[in-house]
């Protein structure tokens, strides 16, 4: 007989050392708020240097390298008499960054923190204080609540899996019926990625209970779908080709199942769509095409490529062409960008050049002094929601 | 001026080399349905062997390693020509696995896999096909959802999560009330556990499609839990301890919070508590005391020390004294295992036969062929929820 003996201490208490409790911060260092319970490393320096740690005895190199505004290029680290590996970055913005060890060659998540989707594949990823601003914070108001939804999608032949956000009162008020915003991840990431490090619902609830924003739902999808046998993007020009087929769901699968499932106000002024990098790319692409079917736009630092309005006046089924009727339609058309990242910032600027020559309007938020990163989208959040459905 | 390009086509495409895309699947191993979109490896045989890949030509040791039932000793993989370590798991059991890689002595998680927290920490995991089963699976039936649910608590000084699954209809019945179970995960695992690897919902969902489940309100909230300086537990006795700062969670916060938030029905023949591993030993500990709250008990897999039943009859307050009026208020008292973990069908059978001495019914479901996993706990819940509320 097979007898496999499981060892139930492992189970139960093989985590602990891992995480490096009981040790104490040195110097001016302390644990990141978003590390696991109990983790001592990373650590963050008042000035946000983040000092990092991982035990690997017998690797030859460990490295650490992290995404926008957080250590560029890789860093080599010092191993000590305990086979530790040791290192700090360079003051990174605030907010939150992925990051990751390359431990001889191969990228390793840090025991020490949590994983977030991003880049493809669940990877680490650190939060630095953002002083005086706690508008994405966790406070004592009413919270609304994520829901995961599951739905059949027939486009793709796959289950598709979105979270939506329905405020604080929605189960109080079962006539209710309110707006709906569709949210965008971007690139590498998923639809968990607005819940979880974008603090989505934190952030509404703090405007909701400030009547700052109007109460709605948010839908967060995920913004990769392929036809059965249809090749994933490999190019920022295939990544235009394959919104085709995310508009096909969108229309047919998306906005249908939602609307069905959730009490929504009927109509386009009830409708909005916003998105990040990809997601921005997507808003643009989709939403575009479709201002009979969306009234309010949001580009939160939009992969905007050149190429798409290299002529303005005829992209988009000439969407653009009639300045005067498009003003009058859309309500809001809103571009944004950290003001560290140069690329997207002049993005923006170009579209917007290219459509305010032909008389459309739009507005601009920067983020002082953040990357390409996820503080630079909740604060897009909090300033594009108030305007909202007004 | 600073001007950090952000590298847009790493961000955009970057992710895709690492899925291994476009490479055909060789011989009878065919991708894992687990498997992030468009990763090749690993990859499973009929006869449910998992052979694995990593890229690390750099590596000078690479070996795979899983939970219980896959791989408990470190397998080491061989390296070809590119740099590919790969190599092949002997048989494993069916259902729900952590595994992980170990790079020149470092635990890296598989980047053709999502991660599960688990060991304390996220962990790949790899779905083994379970033949002629698809209770667990989602189907067209009505669906129930799974909401995140932030609260604040006092005792722990911390925000603390939920997930709560309302059954079909909750919505469109907004007088109805329901009962209502809270299910608790297993050691190194958190409250995403059950609606994540579990399954949860899908089981649920189905039940109830089937007629076979009352619709019901589950809760599924973290199993830690700790006093502000409280050090977490080292030691299966020190879990013991602990789960009396979790009791006091779930009696003046995690019960009245659910039980305002959500529309259940009142009084403990509408309340029940079950758990997997550390889930059960806290469901003993915690539920054992308050029969007063609850009406049926699970133990799946249920980590039951012996010391904790050591002198049963003064155990717990000496609930068990008087089996007759025992017998009378709890209608289920619900013990299981997997049937190749044997510590767990040896504690349940110990618990089950000190109980049974002093007079106490119980009953025993045991799970074939599979481990200490979460197929065993999502087929435990799938035996489980029928008998509840009835």
């Amino acid at each position: 007989m097979n007898i496999r003996l499981f060892t139930l201490p492992l189970l139960l208490v093989g985590l602990l050392p891992a995480l490096g409790w009981a040790q104490s911060a040195a110097g001016d260092f302390q644990p990141a708020s978003s590390n696991l319970p109990g983790a001592e490393y990373p650590k963050i320096a008042p000035n946000s240097r983040v000092s990092v740690r991982l035990k690997a005895p017998e690797a030859t190199k460990v490295q650490v390298q992290g995404g926008d505004g957080l250590q560029k290029d890789p860093l080599d680290l010092v191993k000590d008499a305990e086979g530790n590996w040791t290192g700090t970055m360079p003051s990174a913005g605030p907010g939150f960054h992925y990051y990751w060890f390359i431990v001889d060659g191969v990228r390793v998540n840090d025991p020490g923190s949590d994983a977030y989707f991003g880049y493809g594949r669940p990877t680490s990823g650190i939060e630095i204080p953002t002083p005086n601003e706690d508008f994405h914070q966790l406070k004592t108001v009413p919270h609304g609540s994520v829901r995961e939804h599951w739905y059949q999608s027939s486009i793709t032949s796959k289950w598709r899996r979105a979270f939506v956000y329905t405020p604080p009162g929605y189960d109080e008020n079962p006539k209710k019926q309110y707006p709906i915003l569709y949210l965008l991840h971007g690139a590498g990431e998923n639809e968990r990625g607005w819940s979880l490090q974008g603090h989505m619902s934190a952030i509404l609830d703090n405007l909701i209970a400030e009547k700052k924003a109007t109460p709605m739902l948010v839908v967060m999808d995920n913004g990769y779908a392929l036809v059965p046998n249809e090749a994933p993007a490999n190019t920022p020009g295939d990544m235009v080709k394959r919104a085709a087929t995310l508009e096909q769901v969108y229309l047919r699968e998306i906005i249908p199942t939602m609307e069905t499932a959730y009490r929504t106000l009927p109509g386009r002024e009830n409708r909005a769509m916003a998105g990040l990098s990809m997601g921005g790319l997507q808003t643009m692409l989709i939403g575009m095409k479709h201002v009979d079917m969306f009234s309010h736009y949001g580009f939160f630092s939009g992969a905007i490529f050149g190429d798409m309005l290299a002529d303005p006046k005829t992209a988009f089924n000439g969407v653009f062409a009639d300045a005067k009727a498009f003003n009058n339609k859309v309500r809001v058309l809103w571009f944004s960008a950290g003001s560290e990242e140069k690329r997207f910032v002049e993005m923006a600027a170009d579209a917007r050049k290219k459509l305010g020559d032909l008389g459309i309007k739009s507005t601009y938020y920067e983020s002082p002094g953040t990357y390409h990163e996820w503080h630079t989208w909740r604060r897009c959040l909090h300033e594009f929601a108030p305007l909202l459905f007004k």
